[in-house]
């Protein structure tokens, strides 16, 4: 059954949507739409421009025999602007505000909506990287973590706090937990990650870092390395920051209780080099 | 700027694809393309006869004035029955059995794909209902909720184990864990979910069903209500189901731990009612 120029586009593109960063062969499309390669060159070509022009994504042709295509999600910087700026909005709201100077986030992180958007962002910076998993740790990293994984068309590595049965053998570490100064355990399952993994770590919240230092320190066991750091939400104003290089969306400036007040503003995302 | 047909579909099918469920009106489409209505009801005819024929989902057109389109997921039977006999294979190897007769499942949990993959199937058949939101229990629930919550635009929500600070004030309940009969505690934010919403519940695993009783007793609280139970597998020869009505994906029949094999087989979604 051949197939109407119109009816390829519809199917490639959601084909290629569903299938970031993997190499599709020419002759995969040709043989799906009983079509000529110079019709599928065409067609790839519409979708280029669309993708291009709506900041959907780069597809990126790799010439030769074993050639084909790849669809790297990317972003426009004025889309991101408007979304960081909603975030912005949500986050600042003095109703969020919980006793201790803790920010209610769960609606946030609840949000398929929102956390596609940020996946999409990281992904878009870390989508030509090496990366083999995307790491975070249980409970309120796992949406991002998922949303950015699905983007790179990788697995999901999830770290706990404590070990369940359910996991077979698993390494752990004992780390000391930045602002509060305490020790604490990570522990992770040794066939969820192959050895020599290179790995994106993602998570919802970051102050001082000792979290994402233990991941660091965990993926050491596993002598595998780490592509990039990603977080939702930087804390600003953190006397010792234990990590350096780190991406962010949005940095909360100023946490004040008594007058329930929070301050926030854009993360470095918009400095953060490719 | 006006667009050509061509050009129109694929950005509409990125489009549709990221708004499932949502009634979306056909100015919103005129308006973006600089088009005519008919050129965009033609437009939309192609779409749906592709999402029709690849088994991507329904198009519904909704008449008159304040009319316009939705997009719902949808599966086709030959694709799901594919898929889930790859998901046994994966599911019946020998070395997936710990000690204790329990299953390592973090791989397939980790599974962008395939909880995408599973997320489609709970979200067709549940895509019609009134659902206001998708509920889980931390931590291996998460991932499957949220491929739900996406195809059905809505949030999740999450129930612990233990209370967070960072959750604010919550209500909490006891109940008897249905396999292993011990007491224990299910914690949700109050803020997290409206009274009268309408919930399904998605977890990754069920026994006798006692942590999707718990959710139900929890929901109960918010004076909400539950319009579906979706499982990704559930153990077989339970001696007393606490649920009755559910969708499961696959069904593990037997775990014959000193030889080491597992027998699993398709769950209910092939008889489950629409």
């Amino acid at each position: 059954m051949s197939w109407k120029r119109s009816e390829r586009l519809v199917d490639m593109t959601h084909y290629l949507l569903n299938h970031p960063r993997e190499i599709i062969p020419l002759s995969f499309f040709t043989e799906r739409y009983q079509a000529a390669k110079s019709s599928i060159s065409e067609d790839l070509a519409i979708v280029k421009e669309i993708f291009s022009r709506k900041g959907i994504g780069d597809l990126m042709t790799i010439p030769g025999a074993a050639g084909g295509v790849r669809f790297f999600v990317s972003v426009k910087e004025e889309d991101v602007k408007l979304f960081v700026k909603e975030l912005l909005a949500m986050i600042g709201r003095p109703d969020r505000l919980l006793p201790g100077g803790y920010l209610y986030m769960a609606d946030i992180v609840g949000n398929p909506k929102i956390m596609d958007k940020v996946g999409q962002l990281f992904a878009a910076k870390f989508g030509r990287a090496d990366i083999d998993a995307v790491m975070t740790v249980a409970t309120k990293g796992i949406p991002l973590a998922f949303a950015t994984a699905r983007y790179l068309s990788v697995p999901v590595v999830i770290v706990r706090r404590d070990s369940k049965i359910t996991e077979g053998s698993t390494v752990s570490i004992n780390y000391v937990s930045g602002s509060a100064k305490r020790i604490q355990t990570m522990v992770l399952s040794k066939k969820s990650l192959k050895e020599g993994s290179r790995v994106l770590i993602v998570d919802d919240f970051m102050k001082a870092g000792g979290t994402i230092n233990g991941m660091i320190s965990l993926l050491k066991e596993f002598q595998a390395t780490y592509a990039g750091i990603c977080v939702l939400a930087e804390v600003e104003n953190v006397k010792e920051r234990l990590v350096d290089q780190y991406l962010s969306v949005i940095k909360i400036t100023k946490i004040d209780e008594k007058n329930k007040k929070i301050e926030v503003e854009e993360g470095n995302f918009f400095q953060f080099g490719e």
